[in-house]
């Protein structure tokens, strides 16, 4: 059975955040919320550095979900942002699915809250379309575990692959050499234990 | 490889409770007994909202494993209800296939207890007879995590989509605005953290 | 060594809700949010069915704190109520020890949220004053293991006794004949577990 | 600060199991039923095994809380046996101290279900009485490790001491040599990972 | 995509115990001993109960793996029993494979110490000769669950059908109505909590 | 027995972070990278906001231990700062003992890495003086729990508080009147759960 | 659907140490240091063993990755050796390719830090070019549970076969007789359970 | 309530290990055996470096228990050994207990296999005598946590103090610069996290 890795390529990439907003993110407890944050602000970094057009999306803002995290807000100034006026899977918005495809990209990188609605939903229906869809399994998060655990495996047998942004970061990456202090940057901003090895090694230097 | 995304349709979909008895319910340890409770009701509450035909069926009632839980007797008075003599997987009754068949709906919603007989027999034998089967995984319990990892992956394997009640009842309603008071007090009623979002959001407004 | 039994005694006991908010509710993760919501709400029960002195106190709920889980608002609409201006131990505020003072009871029984603040400044302020105070633990809540940990150690080292809502339930009620359906039904409500013991019974008899 | 160690011995003590009963063992979740089960019936061979005064008390058996586990009843039919009318303390039911008393025992080996209740209570009781009270914590059960530990917390600070069956049985043995085959039967019955040691041992002989 | 469920069925099972030999256990950490004991034993039972064709092999027994584990030896003292001179896949050997054969039977329930090696490698050579492959992942242990969770999933991928000695019981058992006392006897022994149920059951009867 | 509450008071603090260091963080592992490093800058802010007197001790920086943590150096600039020449018990080293004493502080709260030694041997060294001791737990970090629990048990006993940062700070602002803002900035900053409160709170006003 | 089982057959693998660098190393916590210092040494000992042709590569030794850890340098003074000017998928890096297709091995042992980069990644090319590729888990680490679980998915879905350093060596071995003691010195150097097997069986001998 | 700091001190120590027997190992689940095996020997290496008095015994060494670890054995060829006849707690033994008075010093490290009996008893007697009374936590092990929460419970209320190796070995040796070559490399052997960071620090150099 021949395989054929479909790798992160950063002209080949859009980015998708769902629905991080300020009510909904006091739902997920999977992560802890220190650990959250930053997977999620990593992933916003990440998506900055390799300039990967990136699109939001939130559902009911003005209601109990709350607002879109203000972080994401001020980095992605000029995305396109789509204030879903109800349909649950984003892929049901058509502007939202309008925008994707006036990316021309091919492989969709796809984080949110709560990982079995918000993200499994565009993921399977993008999946269905031929896109090739990346989940940042840590950059997006639910109620617990055990929907934790259901979420993935439907997705991964969808053909979804699983990654975190730590994988996304490196595999768009692909050489040290392309830009070394720019990636450093975000590990150790991002990688508290990271950060301890540079500081260890300049120190030292 | 494509995919087809077999969506949860309300218009295609059967319920089924599989032997949800008082009994049987002292050997769930895979979720504490208020969450398991909880998830169970949620998933009727959202069988009731969706007007889903739903279907109960229980093991030897009258002996250790004890009767249907009061909740579920009442909330379906008018529902087919089978006491099944003896079989253990309820798919081996005959009545049961034939009130599942008779609603005409092609996407099974499945929980149950214990998880790796109650609903996975049945589960493999609908997915057999070419019904697409989805196991509500949180609405559904057994002995411990060991036992219900092996299940999982059997259902999983075999074509089974992992669910849980949040996310059915999402990928059922929608979009929002088909009923936002309705769907929106069912998420108040069972996900106690998503109620104190609409707590602070009321008072504030 | 010798060693008192301070046994709870229905005729002297007074019951300290502290902070049990919609906004701070979402900080607590050492409970999953079912079993947390249930674990306040048999807490409340019990101070009602013995019919103890309560006594509910707030801080800023006109603010992100959020307000009084309508729940406790409506089961006690006739307690002293103190929404405090800003003191953090509610200890500091003195209409709430006055109002505690009040019930002329020497025995507290304190709830609340977060555990390390909320629960243990005004238990550990209450012991020096010569109260006995009892924590509930279950229907106390904060960020995670560790910081739980901690705050029990100090309350504990300090003389306060440490109980669960059912402990608190037995020790009050002493003897099932003093009111054989009433303390069952609480049990039934809070405990699933018991209550299948129930269902399977009363259907057997 | 001195310390006095008051240690096991096979002519001070008397063992109490109190409400192992049917039922209520569904609520016990800090432990494997499989390890429980071991639990319990390994501290029965203890109290057989070194002839102590064993004593038996049960609440409500013939409600839900459903009858003593047929195993104890089987290996002590001699012993005193106190179904309780009511009283949820053990202690305060006056025939079962009036039991105790009369055993001449100075020392109680107490063991029960739940343990924030039909152990702590009565340990505590009998620690205000002047006895010397050992917690047999893991033939203690209870609903989950939070009221555990704050049980294990209340009755430790009270100046109970917390041990396990083989503890309490290799206290009371003292020397291998009183019974090397009786005590070394007892450990193969209960602890599968010794019985293989023995297995592995003897054919190499 | 269709799907052939491939159900235990009595007359085409037969079971093998790979390697459950007294030294071999004291490496098995992924159950606690009464746990592992307790379920190796259930599946032996229902063996005895189904009368499947069992055959029995051990490595080495004459060194530090020890001998086979006596209570299985004397359940099945007529079983084919194959003390393998070295080969670490029991496959390998082919008086095994001879006797598998000689059943005459296709489906295979696994079950070994340690999983990644006794049961995965038999379970792949089964698999490839065209064998249903079923373990029994429960009465199968290993070091820990990182090794666990490797082994159980490439034996998944391959085709093996994961499940429980609970499960394997009942899909052999199809209906109560085949033997009730004689099924019932089996999870009265090795469910405590489902004697629980029995013996509450049956006094309140 | 009376108990005297020793409350942090502001005036009466100073605070000691002994050996955060970027090498030996990396032996942290009883929290995840980014909660430790969360809760170490919390505690940070709270000396900052609360001008406590700070001093900063390492030992062997310029070894594999590393460097201080930079953050730390720079909020600190003009704290009194010990690179110990090889004391392990800070205590050991007259200079730190002697500016800890001139702050004329009799209460310290103590942070630092690791656990057992860092903060341990100071801790008791402090409370043999008559300090009071309050250990920050959550800002001090270990090989993993056993070690964290031995060493929590042996301050304890010993008369230390085991704390937490947010217990620390909201000990010591006692009245949210005292400065809403500035508090209220530190728990958002160092508390995402809590920023979306105030984030979802902000909007809707 | 038939299956072929592609087994480890020593002649036909060789083995890749991917960035076991004693900077990354402190990146890793989903295993105990000591754990994965056993399991990584564990693993080149079976390479050394069976004289596979054994492949080391790093990345910036020189800046905080840190140089390749010396046990590996030590018992590999003779193997290709590629310190990658930049590659973060080695696969990408053409000597290590070349020296990887210059040993003529189809099957791919893989370990290395981090997980889901320096394992997956290669893993994921190897396998796009037709080798059999088998992860070494255990002798793999990663940040936490949640990356290493989102890597295996990845990884496993493409067809690589998750394995352990344990069953990595069985299945090499085939035969006990093919040198007994040379393997169980393995066995007992990285197994403690197994060396107490041997010890205890050799002093009965 | 004033304080004393019994600090460990290397003329006042004697280290005694009890029963670390090949086959009791087996018994130890609160430690993997990689972690369990690094801290005896760690605890072995710093009763070496500090020249400490130390006292070996065991018991029922040619039965199940096993022989004596090997590599205890030869560490201190020279130290009293005490192959005990029968007793079970070691105190028990006269010769054991004369051999602890011969040494002069009135601190005890004890660490032992299983720590609820062979560390706890000789403990408690000790206390019992007025020996400082120190447990080397993490070189003891047990069944399960539940067994060792209970032990190090009874051991600390007794008075006994709970430490790991590191806090040991840091305690006794008061100041690196006492020879810091020697103390280091015991951290270079038994924790290969900071093995790494000495190896990334030297090749820096």
């Amino acid at each position: 059975m021949s395989f054929t890795y479909n790798r992160l390529n950063k002209d080949d990439v859009a980015v998708l955040f769902v629905d991080h907003q300020a009510g909904l993110l006091s739902l997920v407890r999977d992560f802890s919320p220190d650990d959250f944050k930053n997977n999620v602000l990593a992933l916003a970094d990440i998506a900055k550095f390799f300039n990967l057009p990136t699109i939001l999306t939130t559902s009911f803002e003005d209601g109990p979900n709350g607002p879109l995290v203000p972080e994401l807000k001020e980095m992605f100034p000029e995305a396109p942002y789509f204030a879903r006026p109800g349909q649950i899977n984003a892929w049901d918005n058509e502007d939202f699915v309008k925008a994707i495809k006036a990316t021309g990209k091919k492989q969709l990188l796809i984080a949110g809250v709560v990982t079995e609605v918000c993200v499994a939903f565009p993921a399977l229906s993008a999946l269905e379309e031929g896109f090739e869809v990346f989940v940042v399994t840590d950059a997006s998060g639910t109620f617990n575990l055990t929907t934790r655990d259901a979420a993935w495996d439907r997705m991964s047998q969808a053909g979804a692959q699983l990654m975190s942004w730590f994988g996304v970061g490196c595999e768009l990456h692909r050489d040290w050499r392309n830009d070394i202090e720019g990636f450093g940057g975000i590990l150790g901003k991002h990688l508290p234990a990271y950060a301890n090895l540079i500081q260890s090694f300049s120190v030292k230097k």
